[in-house]
């Protein structure tokens, strides 16, 4: 049975990598509820959003964490029926993804008759490398540049990857649409995008300023030129993704011209855990002193760094909040590090750009906390920034927080990446031929 | 004879250290010339100048370099007198300077009648730690303290101790001043200096930013002041030490808040051979993915990269705009690396002072191409620089090269750090009590 299974997995791959346009599956008929399925996976998580496109209506998500650790499960349908919570082992992201298809359809959750009503899956991909420029639908050519970035997200391609087959083999040839993190940066010119190490390392081993949450940079810099009502074009604007990772990007007439996070997600800003960049000399030298493999000194800079170095108490925003409020001196110097870090990528940007009309606050610490808002923007009033004195920590859409009269616009951009996700998957999948 | 000498030094050291409030050596007198040793001491080479200090005249300069390695010197008497040039061994910094030293009073190239005539000396040390804020004279503490800091500055600190104890043995009881590379930068606040790593490796093995090239941006930045009729407290100054070295110095008030260089000189900016900062993650990727040891992937790092990475070509700044003048596209692009690198960091630190008043070019680079300032200030326009239509490559003394009307004040600055090393020394020898 399974080997028939096998069999059958491979064929339906096989004709899916023959190449999709004779699919008629894929054809999108418009008077038919266009329901897609936004799939996110992590090193040990997957999270997942149903979509009914044509209202942008969200109609189930939910999430599978500590993937291969143990397994918990999550599933919110949106049609007000219960919520499941449960621990429930997950040796595989494969199993994950069964499991949470399976409850889509599932008599007591379910918010589908069949998973053939799934039109299209679009994934989240961290790292498409240089040649991945855009979202694209997923063939055998796109499969092999994600496994080839593996080297350069060894945690998260893979997860990808997982997702796509499993999707593959319980979805049939559904077409399938990669979103990469990494493809909003490909315009950053070679000033910004390469490193000051010997060339040899770009062109033989890919060491290259990439760029991530590019997903998140897109869409906030396309939501604040609409905001403003002005042409992306014409815009110098500033993205600050500030959540549990964090960077900054300088988005020049829409398009991405730097970015704060370079090689690997660990670079740029110190974050929640991360160090963000730091001095070369420093991982040999802490190796040496402290009596720990190099290995263990990346991870160290990785993992217990950032907030949480600093503070020794959380890699939490809110808890560093919660603490400094309470008189922690610790925790508030963890928070003025990170504000005055952003503050000063910022100010470089404005540099490299030679000017900046727009700053914009999105992800969880840019769209929650109007003390951080605050504490940055005090910086910069040089630039003109002016904030509106009364500010709330969080704004249902996109909002204007700077003060009539500020030089440069301040707006707080909620981020919604599934969406964006979403909305891509659906636009590819549309121009798909019909025969 | 060698341990009687060596017991005449120890005696000599002992009532070195012993304090020397007591030595009549040591007092000024006023009627006297006061001839003043300056040296600066490299991991392979030596550096000297001999002052008269009552009219600040050079008397004679010179150098021994590829100490350990083979050795060459030179020596150039300031009076008329011929100038020596020629390979000489020198397996120590001992040698190198007791050969320099017999030179200053030699028949054919000499200036001084006697080495008794030298009437202190001062020491350029790269690595103070926390403790040393400003220049000092060197007593047992001090020693301790400069040796407590060799991990700090494994190749530079040693050199400086040799140096400090062949003037011991040669000079006698002369009084020594030891004047910091980090001193200037002890002002920086919490927020600049910790790197967001776990605070334990700030309280344990003091890994945090120490700032580099102090003196010559406490100089540039007191002349600025000077030069713009202000007092330095007034002052939001941006200096740029722009040499094979390269740093950035945010100066609030007279006092250094931030700089680009931090635990070591091989961070901040892109250099001649040096990466700068870096992605944490990148030196465990290319040691394991270019089969390098860790020390092997720093020395790269160190050596190997920097403009000399990306030009594959040379590591000096002159060389390469010669290369891109003749149509080298890597050499151009090596140099538009660097010209936006050190534009970031300006207005990073724009940002990290809200605003700047003044911005300093100084050291090999910053003096003397034009094309270089050029460059990085046409990222400035933002912030109101302009710079006068006609520019000079370099200048004779501090010059303002903004244009009229320019919001902020540009200006190079010629370093002269022995000089600066020399006045320290003489104020602070001048201030010892003449009991």
């Amino acid at each position: 049975m399974k080997v028939l299974k096998t069999l059958v997995i491979l064929l339906l791959a096989a004709a899916l990598l023959a190449g999709c346009a004779a699919s008629p599956s894929s054809v999108v008929h418009s008077g038919t509820p266009f329901k897609l399925l936004v799939l996110n996976c992590g090193s040990s998580s997957v999270k997942f959003r149903l979509y009914e496109m044509e209202s942008e209506t969200l109609l189930a998500k939910g999430a599978a964490d500590r993937i291969g650790v143990d397994g918990h499960l999550r599933f919110e349908p949106q049609n007000g029926g219960a919520v499941l919570d449960e621990d429930r082992l997950f040796p595989t992201h494969e199993e994950a993804i069964a499991a949470l298809l399976d409850l889509l359809t599932s008599p007591g959750y379910g918010v589908l008759e069949s998973l053939s009503e799934i039109r299209a899956v679009g994934h989240r991909v961290v790292h498409g490398g240089e040649s991945l420029k855009d979202s694209v639908r997923i063939d055998g050519e796109v499969l092999k540049t994600i496994r080839d970035c593996i080297s350069l997200a060894p945690l998260h391609n893979p997860a990808a990857l997982a997702g796509i087959e499993a999707c593959r083999e319980l979805l049939g040839e559904v077409p399938q649409v990669a979103v990469f993190d990494t493809a909003f940066h490909v315009t950053m010119p070679e000033k910004a995008y390469l490193y000051a190490i010997p060339y040899e390392y770009y062109e033989d081993y890919q060491v290259r300023r990439y760029g991530f949450h590019g997903i998140s940079h897109r869409d906030a810099a396309r939501r604040a030129a609409e905001l403003l009502g002005k042409s992306p074009e014409e815009l110098k604007l500033i993205s600050c993704h500030l959540g549990g990772g964090s960077s900054v990007c300088a988005v020049l007439g829409g398009k991405s011209i730097d970015t704060t996070m370079g090689f690997t997600p660990a670079s740029g800003l110190p974050m929640g855990t991360r160090s963000g960049d730091i001095d070369p000399a420093m991982i040999g030298y802490l190796a040496e002193n402290c009596d720990l493999e190099v290995s263990e000194v990346t991870a160290v800079l990785q993992e217990e760094s950032g907030l949480l170095g600093v503070s020794g108490l959380s890699s939490d925003y809110r808890d560093l909040e919660a603490a400094a409020n309470s008189g922690d001196s610790r925790a508030a110097l963890a928070l003025e590090i990170y504000h005055y870090a952003v503050a000063k990528a910022i100010g470089a940007y404005a540099a490299a750009m030679n000017g900046v009309d727009g700053i914009i606050f999105t992800a969880g610490i840019g769209e929650n906390s109007a003390a951080a808002r605050k504490a940055i923007c005090a910086y910069l009033t040089y630039l003109g920034v002016r904030l509106e004195p009364e500010q709330k920590d969080s704004y249902s859409g996109a909002t204007r927080i700077s003060a009539r009269g500020s030089k440069v616009a301040v707006m707080v951009i909620p981020a919604d990446e599934e969406l964006v996700i979403a909305r891509d998957t659906l636009a590819i999948v549309r121009e798909l031929p019909a025969n």
